[in-house]
């Protein structure tokens, strides 16, 4: 794919110091769409006078041209995707319908044209993001998006470039607003799941069908993305085991308060034990890619991050531990990142020298049940004396070792609190299918994974 | 100045898809230099893995050649940094050796040669900083800095490039961690100042003359690091009015806790009412930067920021609050940003194209006395009938209101806390002149600004 000469005169630096001008289309004019449209028209002088780009939108393409859409001149409405993206006038193509189809064909259609592209497309990069890279990298075109994982907050640029020397074991990040609101809200007021996910639906912070956030899809197409980021992986959102968090009760977020610890749904990327090293000629990565539930000390930086916040913690060899935090959904903050990427789109059309691009490979995915780690779990016991012991050798017979346990009584039952030492995966969940045969045992209640503490998780 | 041909030929792209060879030169062996040299000599191979580039160590000029340096091939030690920056073989030139002097005409020797510098130096860019950034650009190369401010913590990348859209308001950044782990352990030990110096020194975290961490000499030059970056704008340290922690008492961290706050170091740089745009065509910016300990809300994500680690907030218009957080010094932690940005120029020797520069302003600087915030002031008084009601009438003639008052009974005595209103600094500072002069009042203690709180400061 050789990149064409439309739009390339006006991409030009100018000669005099002046700003170069560059075209910009954006293709969906939804709550992203909308504030970076409003930030194009509004905002263009000062943003020419920070970032030495002068941005010029020519085109905006919408579902529904004759919806009103006050402040967006008419003449720069269309209803032809395909058409504006062959526009010779444009020079960056954004893309901000969301979706696989049709944002595909147009992304690829935009860099067949020899036309860098800017998305906040998740799902897209989730299922096919490691063609479109390398379909990009041929053609010498930037593919950016800042704006696809936790929305504002500055996440590419920091793995891909000021993290290039480093050798990273491990990110974990909160990047579904959504689920972090109500987990707060169940924590800090006591409510149910039930009562916070209505508070969330109340507030715009949750979908009527709340299930691509609550089940954990929107976590699982941004931990494969963090994946590619973080270890060059070619991952998909399908490779992410997940579990949501409508299981999580209140009585296991108090008693994780008692504990000293939050719960929070996390998206998980780590290099495991296995990895051989990075990169082709290092033999294959293996890595665990998943996203799930757990259980953070109130100490750890992600445990204070609160609502709709978003952050990502990153464990390095040398660089210790660091986290970037911010709003991770909304239409200007997740504008305000699309507008950093057009802008670093324009600079490299004027220099020729698109981001840096080093070729995903296919890592091993370390299977589940081989993931160690500390687990708490909840159990609802007959309240009779040999009881304790009976439960204690199940985890022992299955090689779970217990690091702690508390006692809670409950009328004629009583409920064990149980914190293991780390265990293999597998091992805890034939504990738990043990403990559900057992005749002692009435209810297998919380069962969460404890990370981040000083077992070292 | 024009770039020369001196090691072009190493630093071009190989043809046949292997990564590019890079030599780089080290000046400077301590902390942060033998870490550095250490993660260059071994961990090569997954660097290039990882970053499309092979690093080749050519030298490493240190003070006194004839100290064992454990790990290091003599035959790469020089005492000569000047030889080893005009040596022919070396593609970039590190300079970890700190100070403005000999490190500066270092600098200015490396880019004369056509080399592109990667910095640690904040001495050096707080004094200089603009003139070098201006020398680099006209020489079409790389100065790279992202070690320091904030040691590990990737802040340059983000501010300059994925926020280059961003109108940023402000940033507050937690920058020293000698100062951070004192009033830590103030704050959760209830030890004194002197005690927790101590401790600090003790654990290697402050030097013996701890003046350049705990007056803000280092967080002042950070600050004016942190103006060229959010703000575009030309401030050396001597610009950034600055007070330190020694004041600070334990019984006003016991009384900023029970309000809900902690005390925090902070380097503050924002963006002031008085502001009509940035760049050279939209007018001279007006900005304040600063250094003060003051209050903040314990909700604050600043104000979970602990011991030794550094974090840097910012506020933008559009994508509102975000927190860059990670550890601020250390040997590794520091190397790894170095190796970033090794990495980075050694990307764009290979393209021809340096990190973007857009040149600074000499900004005007607010002056102190008309910035505004809240106030927390600790004032003894005699007990007796009517001293509220004459203290309370100075703060109204000088046109401060008060939000809260306590009063704390003290043998004879009593302890007024106040918080104010949001209030213009020259007015308090009247406030505080005359509560000095009044008869009633034995004791001004405690005095903190309050930010980051309902107020909105």
């Amino acid at each position: 794919m050789a990149r064409t000469d439309a739009g390339k005169a006006a991409a030009q630096p100018r000669r005099d110091g002046t700003e170069a001008l560059v075209r910009v289309a954006v293709l969906g004019c939804g709550n992203v769409g909308g504030a970076l449209v409003s930030l194009l028209l509004s905002d263009s002088e000062a943003i020419a006078a920070r970032s030495g780009v002068r941005l010029e939108l020519v085109g905006v393409a919408v579902g529904d041209p004759s919806k009103p859409r006050p402040g967006v001149p008419a003449a720069l409405i269309t209803g032809d995707a395909k058409g504006l993206v062959s526009d010779p006038r444009v020079d960056v193509v954004v893309e901000l319908i969301g979706g696989v189809d049709p944002a595909r064909g147009l992304v690829e259609s935009a860099l067949a044209a020899g036309k860098p592209v800017v998305t906040a497309n998740k799902e897209l990069l989730a299922t096919h993001g490691a063609a479109l890279a390398q379909a990009a990298a041929s053609a010498g075109l930037d593919l950016l998006y800042e704006a696809a994982v936790a929305g504002a907050i500055p996440l590419i640029r920091p793995l891909r470039e000021s993290l290039a020397g480093e050798r990273i074991r491990r990110v974990m990040g909160i990047v579904n607003g959504t689920t972090n609101y109500i987990l707060t809200t169940m924590s800090e007021e006591g409510v149910s799941y039930t009562q916070a996910l209505a508070e969330a639906q109340r507030l715009g912070l949750a979908e009527r069908d709340p299930s691509a956030d609550v089940d954990g899809h929107d976590a699982a197409a941004k931990a494969a993305i963090l994946a590619a980021l973080a270890f060059r992986c070619d991952v998909v959102a399908d490779d992410v085991p997940r579990e949501g968090i409508a299981t999580v009760a209140p009585v296991d977020i108090s008693f994780a308060a008692r504990l000293g610890y939050v719960v929070k749904l996390l998206a998980v990327v780590e290099r495991t034990e296995g990895s051989v090293g990075e990169g082709t000629d290092a033999g294959v990565p293996e890595i665990s890619v998943r996203v799930h539930p757990a259980m953070l000390p109130r100490t750890h930086p992600l445990a204070s991050v609160r609502g709709a916040f978003n952050a990502v913690f990153i464990e390095g060899d040398n660089a210790g531990e660091l986290m970037l935090y911010g709003l991770g959904a909304g239409g200007r903050p997740t504008a305000s990142a699309v507008l950093g990427d057009i802008i670093d789109a324009a600079h490299h059309l004027r220099t020729g020298s698109p981001a840096r691009f080093v070729a995903p490979v296919r890592p091993r995915i370390r299977p589940t049940d081989d993931l160690r780690c500390a687990w708490y779990l909840n159990i609802d016991v007959v309240d009779r004396p040999g009881v304790l012991a009976v439960v204690a050798r199940l985890f022992g017979d299955n090689g779970v070792s217990i690091r702690s346990m508390e006692q809670v009584g409950l009328d004629d039952e009583a409920r064990l609190i149980f914190v293991t030492h780390v265990a293999r995966e597998g091992d805890v969940q034939r504990t738990l299918s043990g403990l559900r045969g057992l005749d002692v045992v009435d209810h297998v209640g919380g069962v969460l994974r404890v990370m981040g503490d000083e077992e070292g998780t």
